[in-house]
Formats: structure tokens, C-alpha cells, sequence
């Protein structure tokens, strides 16, 4: 088959003007970057349409090296919903650029399933990270600055909170001191760098519901505290104008489209451990404001990207998704039966048997919403009609609708049974219930996550997080969501624990107060908010070629 | 008089599409970035254009608080020219976004000589200043973690000369210590951040003359020694084809309008004393290919911007301006005279006279590469005409023209005067004659910059330059140009000397190698390469207003 950009070169797009048309965009509202990519003024954004279009959510089995397709599968289901004729429009997460040069490769999905242009989303796209990188580093500027200045404020420098973000996989920067050099230099403090995907700032980007919102969130975000352990806010650096100057056009959402010239909105990207993991909910708004159908997102497996899906994006924006869909591959669960990634080939029938916990945990995790999954089994040219009659035999004793794509060969083509399962999933959908209430105590939350999403029999907070606690009490957010931080390659946070793990206990390290953003960051296991670089990154193999074409990032 | 956000609300900007077509450039190679932005593909940069146009140079005497109106009046000229029929296109450097939530504000001019967008120009742009950033932390990442993957090639973390960049005012991150925090997070080692416009990657992205010379650069671009202490490229990382990625649209110009829709290419920003102060080579040959008359302006006072002007750029590049213009103020020569900032607007034809003898070395120096100026006196409401008398006086003694220039408050018609001296002054411009052989030592080279330039007496090296003078031997890299990086404030390498300091002595500190760039950046007194924060930054009065306006940037 061919590669990702030898694909990419057979793209003809329409032009973005004409793709906003048939949404119905009013074209006052375009401002086009290039040909192929618009930014949306939020005018276009009216809350007086009647009825806003249906909303499905695309989640996960939990995520393996072997690679499960969901941005993949996503676009192909809007692709097929397109060949139905149906109005749609699909809303997704801008990619990081660390990755994009580290590890992950690109992140605009594969094959004849891909959003376009794709070199330019995955490198700088619009600008929208590298905006609020700026706005993130002034505040850091201006605490160190004030402190240097004669600290009005009493901003003790052992209590900073607010830390520095580039969107770059780069380890080194994860602790450093900083202000060294003498007395023209700054204050030496400790301080560290995070990715940008898993700042603050994001999160409130992704979450604001306009400028004002942003603006509300920015002003009451914690940066520190002072030498009197009272809390510091962002309002009181007085630099909050600037970070919403810095942030105007990011807010604006993206629109591209894909190879089959579906619309998508791609906007926002925090990650979906440190942060909620999924697009902002203006473009979630914007795509339902102008599309019958609308089809997002969430990070990683359905434990982590949905579970904040729902309860922290749905219950703060008042959404809630008509459809789920969950996808896995027989390699994924292959590697959840125990295979290695270098053996996924050939016919193993009883590893998949055994992977399929993996598979039952999120099913059975999807109905605590109230919802009812289409199981999407994402098919690979290896995988064999026994390995997926296992699939299909065990969602047929879940009573959960199933369906194979091969949208990555075909296009649309081959999500169209996918997209017929999921339209008629829609009057199985009962209205979401969150997983916990917001008045239960922060415990009784993370309890309730870590006991009903990722099977742990209990959790246990370490004393430094018992200490983070009672400072979550003293500032009085107790009632904020609870957005758990958990390694993303097992239920568990055990990074190791592939497939249903069970009889284990999550600990919970620390807690990190987002107050501006609006949930409590709940750090188990070896979370890094700044990944490093492998030994061979894939900037290795990114190459310009002549005729203008990026080589290798795929 | 309006304010400069007020004057640009009057602003009705035609589409960039028709500046661009009105330069003659074919559509195909137009990349729109909203309705007022385009950057310009590199096919569009043909060598085959029979005549090129004229260049113009825009300098100016040594900065002072007061503000010289710099970029104004070559703003102003250009419109000037506009309206004398003449067809005419600037080419600017882009300003950096550090010194606009800074000390400084924006770098768009002001009144009715401003390029527009001005808030977008002066905020992230088309990103270039952020994909250069991203290239040059590529580098630093892919450093450290060479190192702590193996180290490979030997890299000694104390001998590495590449530094990260951010484009903000953070002296905080000047001096850090980075890789803390035990063995998974890097190795130790000293590093820090300068400012982006002081980054080597800014410099090759200014001097590259197309993608395959900037790949030639960035290969070859020094990055740190082996414990053996023998040189390490950047090639040898094998991430130059990732930032080649990286910066494809970074390396294409941007054009924009004035408030009177006069063509402006703003592309790359270099710093005037660490780097060598120019937009890129690239704008100034697209303005030359489609325009009869190219203004351009080199950094701080003739000094520092100009210097570098001929002796990197136009020597590189094979340029030759042929006209140069030196913009002075009454209240600027009033400060180079004695007098305080908050003192200037009251008559003093003592102070005036006092502070002639900064004009007098500028003209001499214009002399120095076989050009004659034009002095551009940029009249503020208080002058008087007593005032200025004395500085036409002066330059008539010299015999070179002179004209008052009120672009600021007349847009381009306060430059007519000028617009014609300038072209008056054409036929009287020689072809230029660089300060120094390139094949003179690098003491030699020093030495004709600091005596002819600066006025110096001698120049003196530490023992740390001298040091760093061997390296340079022993690399083979005594015949680059010189880029002495020097407090813009003073014609010496002491800041507080206004006017024209005598009986000085240059003192280098230390040299710092840049292989890519072409050039080896010479550092007197105190440079910082990292700017820090004011006790109220300009970003304190930085607002969003709820019609998308924004406040506080001028």
C-alpha cells in the first residue's frame, strides 16, 4: 500500500472557503491560512440555532505499541457518514509537535483515513501551541520578574507552582534551577519544564467557552504561593491582558478536511492523563452548530480520555454524545493476551481469548455513562476471520453492536457498516450520568474513578498527597473535578499491567490545584509531564525534500 | 493626535492579494494568512529579472530613549515614495515578541507611517520567530539526549557552545542548571536560554539565499566539543532535515501593506549587536526582483546595524545599496548632548549643538564604505525650527543633504522631501567598499570596526577571548566576518557614553563562533543575549478588548 505522504500527494483538496460553504459558515467569518486550513472567527459561534446536530463519541481499548487507529477510525467514520450523505463534521485535537519529532510520529491519521494537510497540522499547524506556550512563559517571566523586582507580593520561590512549557520532547528540562549568575541574573530557584500539550493554559483553552470565559479561568489560575502560605493568583501579575492578547487567534478553532474532503475541526490538544484529552469545546460547539453529525475524540483508552470526556468536559459544557464508539484491533488485543509487538503476524486465537478482558473492562466501563458502545474492530491485512469471529462472538454476549472498518485502505468505504452500527446505536443512548458527583470528597471521587474505570480494589494517598489535599481544602475547590493522571498503557497504574488487570491498589503521589482550568490534577504512578526522546526520534528520519514535500513524519 | 491603535482602526486595508498582484507576483505563489497577510513561495524568486531595483539603506544615529522613529521614517519614505509615482516595496525585519511585552512595545512604526497588521506583525505573525525557536531547541534537545542515550559521539557536556532560545524577556533562564533530578532525567550540565533574535538559527535563516544554502548552514553550525575537544556540527545529529521541516515556511516572506498600502516584505529579525540586525536576504532580493526602489533598514545606530549591514550581509549576499539615509532626531541630539529623557521639549540650541558630534561620526562612517547620506530629521511637534537650523547647518558643512521629514503625523507625504533628496542622492553613491578584508586576521578585523566605527582608540582581549581566538584558529575559521556585538546606546562598548566618546578602549570578552551564520560574534562589555523584564512591563498594559482589539502594544 502506499505511504502516508505518497497519499497525501494524490490529495486533491477542495478549497477551505468551499468546504466552510457547505457547512454554512457565513464567509465573513473565514480568515484562510493558505489554501487548505481557516481559522473560524467565534462570531460564527450562535447559540440560537434550535437544534444542535448529534454527537458521538470515539474512544478506545487501552492504547499498545501495536497502534489502535482511533484518530484513524474517527476519520474514516465521518468519511463514511459523508458517503451516506449525511451532514458531518468531525472535531479532534491539534497534535503536540514533541511527539510528532520523538516518539508518536504524526497524528493525523493513516492511510486513506487522514486529515489534511497533514505536514502542516502536525508541525506548526496555525500557531495555536506555540501561542500558548508564549502565554504560559510570560507568566513564568513575570513571577520571576516580580520576585526580582522587590516581590510585592511575598511570591515565596520554593512555592511556585506555575512552571515553564515548550512543546518539545526534551528530559533535561524537567528539572533545572534556574536564576543563577549573580545578582543581575534573577532569583536561583528550582523550576522545570512541562510539554505544552500538558499545560494549564491549554486546558482553560479547550475549555473556555468564549474569550471572557478564558479570561475568567486565566485570572483565577494558582501560580504559588507566598512566603505566608496564602495563595498567589495569575490576576494579581496584572499579565493576564497580555496572555489574552497572546491567545486571541488560538481560540479560534481550525478548519481542514480530510482526504475525502470531510470537514474537521482540529482545536486544542491537552493531553489525556495530565490534562482532559480532548479538543476544545468551542470547535465541539461549532461542529454540532453546523453539522447534523459531529464526531470527536478522546485520548487514550476509554479509562483516561472518555472517562474525563464526560465527567469534566460534558458536565462542564453541557454536552452529551448520542453514540460511543470503541475501538480495538485483534493486534491489540494480541499484545493484552501477552504477544510481543514483534509477533503480531500470524494467527494466535488464543492470545486474542485472552486479551479480551481488556476489551470487557471498557464496555462494561462505557455503560456506567449510561451509554452503549459500537465496538469498532479496526482490521488489519494480518488479521485472520477466526481472530475476529472471537471479537464479534464476545460483543454479541456483551448485547454491544459490532462492526469491522478497513477505512485505512478504503477510505470511507470502509467505515460505512460502522457508520450505519453507530446511527442506529443513537436510540440506545440514554442521557449521560457522570461517573461521581462533584460534592463527594475528593477521596470518595478518585475512589470512585479508580474503582469503576480502571478496576483497582482501592487507592492509597501517599503523605505528600495527603498534604496537597488539605491545601485543596484551604483554598476551598473540593468540589472540582478530579482528572487522574495514570499511565496510559494499562488500566492499572502500572505501566506493565496489560490486558484486565485486577488486585491492585492506585496511589496517588500529588496533587496539582488547576483552579483556573477547573479540576484537580491527581498524579499516580511515574506520570512525566515532559516526555524525553528515544534513541532514534523520528526528527532523524524528517527529511525536506526539493519539490517542498516533508519526508517522515508519518 | 490618534493613537496608534486608533489610527489603525481607520486603517482600510486593500487585499493583500491585490499588493501582491500589484508587484507583479503571480497568484500561484501566494500563500494568504487571513485577509491582510500572504507569505510569498521561493519560486516566485526568480534569477532571471534583467535589471534588479535600487536598494536603500535606513540607518540611523545611536539610539537614545527618546526614539529616533527609525523604522518610522522608512515607512514613511516608502509611502512618500508611493506617492511620487515610484514603485517601491520595503523589506523589515520582524520584531520580536520578547521586547514588545517588554521594554520596547511593538516594531510597526507609529502614526501614520505604521506597517499593518500591526498587532498580529508585532504578536506571533506568520510564527517564523516560532519555528525558529522550535529548530533551535530541536538541536538543544537532541543534544542532551545524544548524551544521555550513550553519548555516541563524545559530546563534553561542559563544552557545549549551542543554547536554547525563547522569545520572551526571561533573564531568569539565562543561567540554569538543567537535567536534574536523578538518572532518568537527563545528565547535568550548565546551560541557558538567550532571546530568539538571538539565536544562530535567526542569522541563517537571514542569510540563506535559498532552502538548499540554509540546509548547508545548519549543517555545518557548530554545536559544542568532545572531550577530546574536537568540533561537533550540528549534521552530525542528524536533525537538520527536521528543522529543514521545521522552518519550509519560515523561509518564506511575508508581505504586508502600510496605512497607505505600500508593499512591505517583514521577514527574520536578528538583533543588531549579537546578530547582525537585517531582515533575510531572501525579502530584500523578492523586493528588489519586483519593486524599482527596495527600503530597507539595519538595526540600532549606523554602527552596529549598518556595520553589518555591508560587511556581512551585502558582502554575503552581494548587495549593494544605492542610497543611504541617517535618521536623527532634534530631542535624540539633545540627549547625545546632555540632556535627561523628561527634559526634552523645552528649546536647547546648546544641548543640540553639544549632542552634533553623534551625527558628525555617523556621516563620517557612511564615508567609510564610499556612500554619501541623506539625514533624515524626523520633526517632532516640539522642535524648533532655531533647533533644526543648527543640525542643517551642520549637515551642509559636511556637504551632504538633508531633509525634515513629519511622516509620523502626515503618513508618506511628510517624507516627500525626503523621497526626493534620497533619489537625488543615487547618482553620488559609489559602488561600496567593505571596512575590512576578510583575509585579515581576526584581531585586524576587530581593530578597523572598534577604531573606524566606534572611534575607539585600541581594542584589548581578555584572556577568555584570546582563548576562544585559538579555537577559531584552529578551526579554520579566521576568515569570517566579524559581528561585534555592542551597547547599542553609546558608539563605545560603555552604555552610559552618549554623544561622541574619545579616548576609549574596545574591550572583547569573548568569541563565540558561528559556523552556520557565517560570522564570529565578537562580545564587549556586558551583552546580554537574554533580555529581562522592567518593573512594569509593556505587557501590564496589554489588553484584549471585546471587539477583538487589541490595546497596549504600541
Amino acid at each position: 500500500m502506499a505511504t502516508d505522504v505518497e497519499i497525501a500527494l494524490q490529495f486533491s483538496p477542495l478549497p477551505i472557503t468551499e468546504i466552510s460553504e457547505r457547512l454554512g459558515i457565513n464567509s465573513d467569518h473565514l480568515h484562510p491560512f493558505g489554501r487548505d486550513i481557516a481559522k473560524i472567527d467565534l462570531k460564527a459561534l450562535t447559540q440560537n440555532k434550535q437544534k444542535p446536530g448529534k454527537l458521538i463519541l470515539v474512544s478506545a481499548t487501552t492504547p499498545t505499541p501495536s497502534g489502535e487507529g482511533k484518530t484513524t477510525t474517527t476519520i474514516g467514520l465521518a468519511q463514511a457518514f459523508s458517503q451516506l450523505n449525511e451532514s458531518v463534521c468531525m472535531a479532534l485535537r491539534e497534535p503536540s509537535l514533541g511527539p510528532c519529532l520523538g516518539m508518536k510520529g504524526g497524528a493525523t491519521g493513516g492511510g486513506y483515513s487522514q486529515i489534511m494537510p497533514a505536514d502542516r497540522i502536525n508541525l506548526h499547524f496555525t500557531g495555536d501551541f506555540h501561542a500558548i506556550t508564549s502565554a504560559n512563559n510570560l507568566v513564568s517571566a513575570a513571577i520571576d520578574n516580580h520576585i526580582y523586582q522587590g516581590n510585592d507580593l511575598g511570591i515565596d520561590p520554593r512555592q511556585i507552582v506555575w512552571r515553564r512549557v515548550m512543546d518539545m520532547n526534551d528530559r533535561s528540562l524537567r528539572n533545572i534551577v534556574l536564576g543563577l549568575g549573580g545578582k543581575m541574573q534573577g532569583i536561583p530557584r528550582e523550576g522545570g519544564f512541562d510539554i505544552t500539550a500538558a499545560s494549564e493554559v491549554m486546558a482553560m483553552l479547550c475549555l473556555a467557552e468564549d474569550a471572557e470565559d478564558l479570561k475568567r479561568r486565566l485570572d483565577r489560575t494558582l501560580i504559588g504561593y507566598t512566603y505566608a502560605s496564602e495563595p498567589v493568583y495569575a490576576a494579581q501579575l496584572k499579565i493576564t491582558g497580555a496572555m489574552m492578547a497572546l491567545l486571541r487567534d488560538a481560540l479560534q478553532p481550525n478548519l481542514v478536511q480530510s482526504f475525502e474532503g470531510t470537514p474537521a475541526f482540529v482545536h486544542g490538544g491537552p493531553f489525556a492523563n495530565i490534562a482532559h484529552g480532548c479538543n476544545s469545546v468551542i470547535a465541539t460547539r461549532m461542529a454540532m452548530q453546523y453539522a447534523d453529525w459531529t464526531i470527536t475524540e478522546a485520548g487514550f483508552g476509554f479509562d483516561l480520555g472518555a472517562e474525563k470526556f464526560f465527567d469534566i468536559k460534558c458536565r462542564t459544557a453541557n454536552l452529551d454524545p448520542d453514540a460511543v464508539v470503541l475501538v480495538t484491533t485483534v493486534r491489540a488485543l494480541k499484545m493484552h493476551g501477552g504477544k510481543l509487538k514483534n509477533n503480531l503476524e500470524t494467527e494466535d486465537l488464543v492470545a486474542v481469548q485472552q486479551g479480551l478482558g481488556n476489551l470487557d473492562k471498557h464496555i462494561e466501563s462505557v455503560a456506567i455513562f449510561n451509554k452503549q458502545p459500537v465496538v469498532a474492530l479496526n482490521r488489519f491485512a494480518t488479521d485472520t476471520d477466526a481472530e475476529i469471529a472471537i471479537i464479534r462472538e464476545r460483543c454479541a454476549a456483551h448485547d454491544v453492536a459490532f462492526a469491522e472498518t478497513t477505512h485505512h485502505a478504503d477510505g470511507g468505504k470502509g467505515a460505512i457498516e460502522l457508520a450505519k452500527a453507530v446511527i442506529r446505536s443513537v436510540t440506545q443512548n440514554a442521557p449521560f450520568k457522570p461517573l461521581y458527583d462533584l460534592d463527594l470528597t475528593v477521596l470518595e471521587k478518585v475512589r470512585a474513578v479508580c474503582k469503576s474505570m480502571y478496576g483497582a480494589d482501592d487507592v492509597a494517598f501517599t503523605k505528600d498527597a495527603e498534604k496537597d489535599l488539605k491545601l485543596v481544602q484551604q483554598l476551598g475547590l473540593t468540589h472540582l473535578p478530579v482528572c487522574i493522571a495514570k499511565a496510559p498503557s494499562s488500566l492499572s497504574d502500572d505501566p506493565e499491567l496489560h490486558g484486565r488487570p485486577r488486585d491492585f491498589e492506585v496511589t496517588v503521589r500529588s496533587i496539582q490545584i488547576n483552579a483556573g482550568a477547573g479540576f484537580l490534577v491527581i498524579l499516580t504512578g511515574k506520570i512525566m509531564r515532559m516526555p524525553g526522546l528515544p534513541k532514534e526520534p523520528a526528527a532523524n528520519g524528517i527529511q525536506l525534500l526539493k519539490n517542498g514535500v516533508i519526508e517522515g513524519l508519518e
